[in-house]
């Protein structure tokens, strides 16, 4: 798609620090549950994307699958596409908010980069904050080798 | 996005039915394991999506992760996007074929629709079919009500 050669990692990780900030940015958000009877299925919506501090931040209603899913996890895959350009995120749970409990800082930034105030969205909404521990970043095959970005939640120098 | 009205249903299936026809188009493929402490864990990757005869057609690597857990789940959730024009799928599982085993008329519709033929992939590629049992097709949060188009394998007249 893009020709010519494959990207550096230094070049993949400003790629994907931008793509992380960018305005109303999405994501695909995966999350995986297991039922009484020890079978597995998996589950996957997009949702705006904010990144603050180095963390993913999510909103969405306490009672979605997805809520329930990523505390029941303690963790969550999330891709940013398009899909021959993309960001592969592991990430693992660090808080969940609250609107009573959110700080005002990660409300406000949540809202400057979504386009959207979840605080307005009504009473049950959480924010779900969720450190990287895995980053890869790839476009075509000829990028896959290279494409691990973080690992144990460090950026590879 | 859009602007204008939510689409109908009628419309939303022509244009489903585009995306899941274009030539090489991707999904965000969605699977889920369970480790021997019973602890979901959720996996997502893009791959080519090939539609034939009413069913999504994977291909990937036997020793995937994907293949893995679809194999396992006995079914997948898959997302095609852009994320604010969505086509989300859950599907079964209703064959695996290695490359032996697939009916020629299935590997060559698939490498016309893909653009490329997992046939010259090497000998541990398996084709997935998959039989959609709910599709929903939403843009905006103005057609989430009707997102619904197929449920228990039936297109919704």
């Amino acid at each position: 798609m893009t020709g010519g050669q494959p990207r550096t990692r230094e070049q993949r990780k400003v790629d994907t620090l931008a793509k992380l900030a960018a305005s109303a940015a999405d994501a695909w958000v995966a999350t995986a549950a297991v039922d009484a009877g020890g079978h597995a299925s998996s589950y996957l919506v997009p949702l705006s994307l904010v990144w603050i501090d180095e963390r993913v931040v999510l909103a969405t209603e306490a009672s979605s699958v997805t809520a329930g899913n990523i505390t029941s996890q303690g963790g969550v895959r999330l891709g940013l596409g398009p899909t021959r350009d993309v960001v592969m995120i592991d990430a693992e749970l660090e808080h969940v908010y609250s609107l009573d409990e959110v700080p005002a800082g990660l409300a406000r930034g949540y809202a400057a980069q979504a386009g959207w105030d979840p605080r307005e969205s009504g009473e049950s909404m959480r924010f779900l904050v969720l450190r990287p521990l895995r980053i890869q970043a790839w476009r075509e095959a000829d990028e896959l080798p290279g494409r691990t970005l973080m690992r144990g939640g460090a950026w590879i120098p």
